[in-house]
């Protein structure tokens, strides 16, 4: 079955300084191998996008090793098991894992995160609000962010798949909610879909001001997904004990040259306050947890998410990009097959 | 008894940028008014010089109301009960508090920190290793370094009251300590007295290399009372998990204008770390368990420390810039009477 099956790939050109763009990707055609024992064959349903692929295929120092010129992408996908030698898979198994930017992946589970179990919800979720993002947002708020019932809490990137979440989960627990995004549609979107108390636009010249008026009481959490300049307002106007995320830096564009900035020992010494960085990795053996709370979250209508969803693999090398220019507005997913 | 007594005290003459300088205050004589009820008169033997007094006189933002022009300079002392109007207080009681640069300081309860019950101890203590040093020292390593054994374990301004007693707590936990200081006596204060396993200085040239040799298996926890560029060479060394205690900023010269770095955040978020600033305020509840602890440590001789003792009120006006030039070696004191 498998000899005349052939699998498009994006594949990895040439090493990207600062943000990925289209033609540091190649999209090459390559035959499916027969499956050895314990192999899975997955049609990939839905192929994901996100900021930090910047980091995986930079060669500067990071969480993870760079994906090598040559490789396939490295990316989350979901989709389904259509050839099995292995007794724990069966054929019409809905899968998300790191299956990477192709449209079959030859699989064994240890890149498989897990079994998609939701079958009453889309499978789109599986890599959006009921994956890595979903399980990223409430971990990095439950666990680093640490609310308590009327605090403050600020989240950048507010209309993001990560960012949306948060600021619905905070909600959840009792916070004042204040979202930051970057043009009027997001923060419509902050205010009206996802529940903020207020939210504040970053390219708004009076951007500092704005926030000052958001935050009458000062910030307690800030999840931060952006880094730089905006970061740097928010830092000044902090609370005692305020507890700051970094989740991610999608307004630096890049870190080599390592940009600066104001210090922020000053901050956070004079209010005994807390940055600390999160990777949801660290969180892996706690991920259905999170998802069975996302999941009957979703189910009752409190926990609302976006996706834009664009069609064909040939979308998949200018994505990241596109990511980075804020074009997108929700989840960024890339559909290959009906699910 | 009052009337005709007499005190000396340092006024704030004039607001400073930056560091205080002697000519930024004035001795004045002062004439010690009757006592009210419930106050009490202490005698000071010895008067505290802390850099983060240069915080207390400054305008910029701090986590304390700056001291008024004309107002006797904040500061700890630790002195002897000489008058009484208070039951809880007798004359003869040794105590510490934040009783100003003066002689005599016309105290109630609520300036008063302790009484100082170490009586087999030199009651200089009472204002460093078993004072605001020591209990910083303490609560910032166990609290938010949260060491654990066989981490290394990195501290700037090593030789000073503070980093010398976090090494040695560090020590006593089973870390590898790792101290930070300018100039080679006080890289060999650190080493031979003070059992840093390695002892760095950060006015060599090749300091960075020196750090890197210093830490091989990377730093785990970083005490940071620098800030600064020594605070920027640690992040680029740090851990998976690292905490680092932002606990003072000694490197750097003045907040007007906020000075800028390489962003942190991404060593943070690529290492999952967490920054934190440290307020000895915070643990005001808990200082006695402290004291007690440090205390031990002191009579069995596994926590020494360094006093530089001058003599006279005269030399308190200088004593904060002279801080700053890295003139001291352990805590620096100004003794008025013998204790």
């Amino acid at each position: 079955m498998l000899d005349n099956l052939v699998s498009r790939q994006v594949r990895l050109k040439s090493r990207p300084h600062g943000i990925p763009q289209a033609d540091h990707f190649e999209i090459v055609e390559s035959a499916v191998p027969d499956l050895l024992e314990g192999e899975i064959l997955v049609r990939n349903a839905f192929l994901s996008v996100e900021p930090a692929m910047r980091g995986w295929v930079n060669a500067a120092q990071n969480y993870a090793d760079a994906v090598a010129i040559g490789d396939v992408m490295r990316a989350f996908a979901a989709g389904e098991v259509v050839a099995s030698r292995n007794p724990d898979f069966a054929v019409g198994d809905k899968i998300m894992g790191m299956l990477g930017w192709q449209e079959y992946s030859v699989s064994t589970p240890r890149a498989i995160r897990r079994k998609v179990i939701e079958n009453d919800l889309p499978l789109s979720l599986s890599l959006g609000v009921l994956g890595i993002n979903g399980v990223t947002a409430y971990f990095a708020l439950t666990e680093v962010g640490m609310p308590r019932p009327g605090d403050t809490v600020v989240v950048s990137t507010a209309a993001g798949s990560v960012g949306s979440a948060v600021g619905q989960i905070a909600k959840l627990m009792g916070c004042r909610t204040v979202g930051i995004a970057g043009g009027a549609a997001k923060v419509a979107a902050c205010l009206e879909e996802f529940g903020f108390e207020a939210a504040v636009d970053y390219k708004a010249l009076d951007f500092e001001e704005r926030l000052a008026s958001a935050c009458p009481d000062g910030v307690d959490v800030y999840h931060d997904n952006a880094g730089g300049w905006i970061t740097d307002a928010v830092l000044r106007r902090i609370n005692k004990g305020a507890r700051i995320v970094v989740c991610g830096t999608a307004s630096v564009a890049s870190w080599e040259p390592w940009p600066t900035g104001p210090r922020p020992e000053r901050h956070l010494l004079n209010k005994a306050a807390r940055m600390e960085g999160f990777l949801v990795w660290d969180y892996e053996h706690r991920y259905e947890e999170a998802v069975a709370r996302l999941a009957s979250w979703v189910r009752d209508g409190s926990l609302r998410y976006r996706e834009e969803i664009v069609d064909g693999i040939g979308e998949a090398p200018g994505s990241i990009a596109a990511l980075y220019r804020g074009e997108n507005f929700g989840k960024r997913l890339i559909r290959l097959f009906p699910a």
